[in-house]
């Protein structure tokens, strides 16, 4: 059995906010590659005989690049091997404050995971938002008065001013919360605000649940997913381009509607 | 001791996309008062003798509006009697699918408790997109390809299209993540892409640690912030306006470059 890479969200640091599943494969990790903000608190949570590795891009006295934490992370899933005593896969956690997805380089580390074939699972975590929110006793959005939330980084890597990262539907990603059932008039609205009918987007219904599933399609192709069960939750931009498929068909559904369906997307790397 | 809030996101629906917080809280809670989405493998987490009741909109034959939720957890708050053994605040729990901040009429929740004098506790849980991002195997976020993340909702209160609701910086909320240390170029920033100056920011620090604090200013006053240690987060929109004091001041600190400090918001209602 091959180690299977799990990339973990802590969430914004107190141990509470760490989800069961993050728990759970805390304790049951071989080893876990950590970014410097995770506090010990939530690594205390590790088996005693796991090896904790601080791969912060500050650690110690020189900084790591984003190439080099990525090299780590697969030599480590193509070198452990399985404790003796048990046949299931090893777990690898690749520990990352806040969730994953939302200012994490998570897409660098998917990609170099895949160009190794190792098997990985994203689970999301409490992002740096919304515990903000909670902290302060305030919400995000509310019907009515704000009714678009919007996440930037002050230091992006083009040091491009906020306003420029705002207001720039080619380098933004939507996020469409309900986006069922009328999808034909969600994909007129995103292109009239500017975005064009080639860009990608994913239609993710019951995540994080044993039944959910994705269909990745484009704007112009969105009225096709008419179908998909609520919930759901709709991603529009670049980040939602389909990876290549690996496998033989049998691993990739007939396409559907000029679509192709997978579930657990993880399972089939 | 009077009954405490907890207003706690029960994120995507998977059991084990809980936190350990609001896991811990539905185990102590006298009443647990939930959304339709909520599914009953987390309900079950609930004590044996706890009140659990649907208030979710589509429940049963006739759907429940927004002020009648609010009276209900008002009311709840005010009746519910402490366990004849325990000395604690009893614990009633607000439990709405994903995270209360987003999407989740929190805002009007808030108002409703803050009205009534109850004290109350955000207790922040994974989002839908960070969620679908984690089953797609996508990111939101990323540096060669992402540099903002915008959520929004198909179905809004106002029936306006995703281009008005995407493009109007006065009805957005921006979370900003990494703000610091200087706060002044933020500023500008934000200014330039078209927010007023009077617009209301909170900048949280340590969100979700028991050392957390926020500071709550103008647009104009946010170079103030200067010195706040990280890991921080600027919340600003309409949303991000302190509430009005209910306590004298020993409760709120006296104001430091014009702006005032509070730690744990919940605890000063």
């Amino acid at each position: 059995m091959p180690a299977k890479v799990y990339i973990v969200g802590a969430g914004p640091g107190a141990a509470d906010l760490l989800t069961l599943r993050a728990a759970a494969l805390l304790r049951g990790a071989i080893v876990v590659l950590h970014d410097d903000l995770v506090p010990q608190e939530i690594l205390s949570q590790c088996a005693a005989s796991a090896q904790i590795i601080n791969v912060g891009k500050r650690c110690g006295r020189h900084s790591r690049s984003q190439e080099q934490i990525n090299a780590l992370m697969v030599w480590y899933a193509t070198e452990v091997q399985p404790p003796p005593a048990g046949g299931e896969a090893p777990i690898i956690v690749r520990l990352k404050s806040g969730d994953p997805s939302v200012f994490g380089r998570l897409g660098e580390e998917i990609d170099a995971l895949r160009r190794a074939d190792i098997p990985f699972e994203v689970v999301p975590g409490i992002t740096a938002a919304a515990a903000a929110a909670a902290a302060a006793g305030i919400t995000l959005t509310d019907r009515r008065a704000a009714s678009a939330l919007v996440l930037v980084t002050a230091h992006n890597a083009r040091n491009e001013s906020l306003e420029r990262t705002i207001f720039d539907p080619a380098r933004s990603t939507y996020a469409i919360y309900m986006p069922g059932p009328d999808y034909s008039r969600t994909a007129r609205e995103l292109m009239e605000s500017g975005l064009d009918s080639a860009t990608p987007c994913a239609v993710v219904s019951n995540a994080g649940r044993s039944d959910e599933q994705t269909r990745f399609l484009t704007l112009a192709e969105l009225p096709a997913a008419k179908g998909i069960v609520a919930p759901a939750l709709l991603i529009v931009g670049e980040v939602a381009k389909e990876h290549s498929p690996r496998l033989p068909s049998e691993d990739h559904p007939p396409a559907i509607d000029g679509t192709s369906v997978t579930s657990s997307p993880s399972l089939n790397l």
